[in-house]
């Protein structure tokens, strides 16, 4: 077979690729309610894992789960006025709580208006600050280290599944500290938390770095992320840690009793990831037979197709493969044998597009031979031909765990090749990243030529001098990602103001 | 120390001791959001281990998770007429998708109106079915098995932490079969999921059975219940069962072609339980020094509190319970080192009231002896005063995963004694009940005698005379709970309607 998997390719028509690939791997659907997603059993078994992974390091690294209210009232997003100025005007406003039934219609009913409208958190930090508030006195309570898993709700007027959704869910961290040291140590530790979890579990390399101060969250002192690259040579924001300075602390009134008697706010941090991390696992492994999926958080990492003829000898061939499923069950691995009565050519297709590591065809040369025949879905095919390999049982259940590791350690290598021969460096002027990128009209939803990412020189300028270089990038349809950590010195001049540079940046299209 | 943990006992005023214990356990507390709660470390820490434990037998049982919107077009809850006259008419209702600055106030946009409302799920059926329909199209899609973890959203008027809150979190299951048969049976292997959880997790020990007529769920040809009995004697309705028929299918068109090429409407099954079970197991294993939590759902199941006394000894202490809590972990036990800057009795009593099943107490004579010194939470007390037991810390590891058995055997045969005693049979009129119950006007908020439930055997009344009934207990404040599985041939005569009895039933005052 040489045809491809999708009806689309990645260089046809990279977003529309993007949707046939959700669709096709099984992994969310769109809603008949705007802006939200339907996350379907294959897709919500990845979040799992990621949220399993993810978990175990927030708690690690000292943290503990809460659970805070849906519903944030109106005034509490009032106090934050420079919240108001940032993302936190869409949102979805209750203001009623009771329907009733008119002439049978269903209808609001007037008497059952809000005093006081209610928002759907479209993130946490004022609720979780006046809780804080109350729970923080004396330093002795200090840091105090809280997360919540959570779903959370912004309008948003152009959605894509996973990448930009009205409602999504995603974790968020919010602690609060006795000084900026120990917060920006925790701000710091959470974005490394993010970049090893991204690269050793997603097997999506990043770069970590501070964003520029037009990009920072609403109320950050700083603000850093990981950017990941895309297969379109788009950056990816899959997570950030702020350190928030005292300004939350003081719209909130968080403070506490130092170890000498005195009343001081405190230093709060926050950070989050959320379900558009797997939209960025699908652009980054993503191939034109569908999706690849890093066995560390594939649902079933090994799937037994069992090829059956309606024969009698099917059942040993069933026999056969539940047996295997148990052996590598026992070692660990999440196995499946997929006795679905559909042809086993449209099982293996299906579990292609789905991105299962590691599928196994079975029939019944395999049983009487005692082997496997399998296939790599990271190494699908040698140019259009699809490639099986095959083994004895015993070999194959005996290096499965490493199998799957090595699969796991490609796909990352893969990416990071990627990532690393597109990042262009060396440009001397913004006429050359402008000259790079080429015309402004590029289109989203068109094919157009890869471009990576261009890293130059900057002066680090601020207010006005950054806006107007905001509005130049932006006119290309570009960002500024972030200034990647552990640069060494910067040399040169900024590209865009001739001073002399103070360290280097990422600029990009993005997400 | 002969002072109860507590400022109020069950005996005083029960309602105001779950309150307390609810809050000195740091379960969870209120939010300034009307009816919201805040679940609170250790409160979230139990939800994760019922999560953990539960999610695992609804996957056994072959269920797939997934995620549904947030939100329900009004259209939708509209085309559920049944619906409509049930509970769902209290509910959070998002008109507008925008706040505006005017003036330097927030307000919302009027331009920003939605044409259509959108409802907060209270449950998920409609949307749920809406995407079945899609789903379903041949008998080879039945049975389709889903559940989701999700937050769901009533507009309680009275709420309680836990036990009703507008915002709650829960699981609910909602499959699609070819018949009644294979729907009924999911109806009562999810049933038996929930018993065996409650009893064997939760330590709880429930009555499965029947819901009457006037209690169902609204659209449902039979629900279900497990019911638990609380220290005060009420009825804690803790997970239910609904077996609804065609009619969700009929209202949203779920159909399939048979094997015989026939469209048929599928049969459809729903299930769930919430955070209210955390409300019973704190109502079922509470004492009066606070919570007692069952092993198996205890976020930390030994702590280990060092007794230091400032002085250079201390790093031993803290060195042998550190070296202890490894030895645990590796045991896999959730093991705890308290080594906070607080007093080593206040510890002591914050993990009592906290429901730790072990607490251990290790001071400098146990690091020289080798020993432990600890306290089982579920025998906290030989009368007044407090039971320590010493072993070698040897014996202590070996033995604790036994230990922590015989505290989850244990709360469970307390609660079952509690349970089987205290439900009344053999009543043969109407008049008995009320008498046993007593004036109508016992208030909840006050002590009162303990009253378990009765059991009376009953004709099975329907329609109006079943109306009647139901209000007839409902002046006594009383409900029908459910018709237990299981039980003998039904003898004697319906106490409501003097007919031959079809079966008995429970009677109780309830949550």
């Amino acid at each position: 077979m040489s045809k491809r998997a999708l009806s689309t390719s990645r260089e046809e028509n990279f977003p529309e690729w993007y949707q046939v690939v959700v669709r096709d791997g099984d992994m969310a659907e769109t809603s008949p309610v705007r802006g939200c997603m339907i996350i379907k059993p294959w897709g919500w078994g990845v979040w799992e894992r990621i949220q399993a992974e993810l978990d175990q390091r927030i708690k690690d690294t000292g943290h503990e789960n809460c659970y805070f209210p849906l519903f944030i009232p109106m005034s509490f997003i009032a106090k934050e006025a420079e919240h108001v100025e940032g993302f936190a005007k869409e949102m979805a406003v209750v203001t009623h709580h009771r329907l009733k039934n008119e002439g049978g219609k269903l209808v609001l009913d007037p008497e059952a208006r809000l005093e006081e409208p209610l928002i759907v958190r479209p993130t946490s930090e004022t609720i979780i600050g006046d809780a804080f508030q109350r729970w923080v006195k004396s330093y002795r309570d200090l840091p105090l280290l809280i997360n919540q898993w959570a779903n959370v709700v912004r309008w948003e007027m152009r959605t894509r599944l996973f990448l930009r959704t009205a409602e999504f869910l995603w974790q968020e961290g919010h602690t609060a500290h006795a000084d900026r040291a120990d917060a920006m140590a925790e701000t710091m530790r959470m974005l490394e938390v993010y970049r090893e979890f991204a690269e050793s579990v997603l097997a999506m390399p990043v770069i970590a770095g501070e964003k520029p101060a037009n990009e920072r969250f609403p109320g950050a002192d700083n603000t850093f992320s990981i950017e990941a690259m895309m297969q379109d040579g788009k950056a990816l924001q899959a997570g950030t840690s702020h350190y928030l300075g005292t300004h939350f602390a003081e719209a909130q009134n968080i403070q506490f009793q130092s170890a000498e008697g005195k009343l001081e706010h405190c230093h709060t941090t926050s950070w989050g990831v959320s379900t558009r991390l797997i939209g960025g696992v699908i652009m980054t492994h993503g191939d034109d037979d569908g999706l690849r999926l890093p066995p560390k958080i594939a649902p079933r990492q090994i799937v037994i197709v069992p090829m059956l003829r309606d024969k009698p000898e099917d059942a040993a061939v069933i026999d056969y493969c539940t047996a295997l499923e148990k052996e590598l069950k026992a070692k660990g691995i999440r196995a499946l044998v997929d006795a679905k009565p559909v042809k086993s050519a449209e099982k293996r297709w299906s579990w292609v597009r789905r991105g299962a590591p590691v599928i196994l065809e079975i029939g019944g040369r395999d049983v009487s031979g005692g082997n496997v025949t399998y296939m790599r879905r990271d190494r699908l095919r040698d140019g259009d031909k699809v490639v099986s390999h095959a083994k004895t049982r015993d070999a194959f259940v005996a290096e499965a765990a490493s199998l799957l590791d090595d699969i796991q350690a490609s796909l990352f290598q893969e990416a990071k090749v990627r990532l690393e021969g597109n990042i262009v460096a060396g440009m001397k002027s913004f006429d050359e990243v402008s000259a790079y990128f080429g015309a402004t009209e590029t289109d989203d939803e068109a094919g157009g030529t890869f471009k990576g990412w261009v890293e130059v020189p900057w002066a680090r300028p601020e207010g006005g001098e950054l806006e107007a270089i905001a509005d130049k990038l932006k006119a290309l349809k570009l960002t500024i990602r972030n200034a990647p950590l552990g640069q060494g010195k910067a040399a040169g001049k900024c590209i865009f103001t001739g001073k002399p540079a103070k360290e280097s940046i990422l600029i990009a299209r993005a997400y």
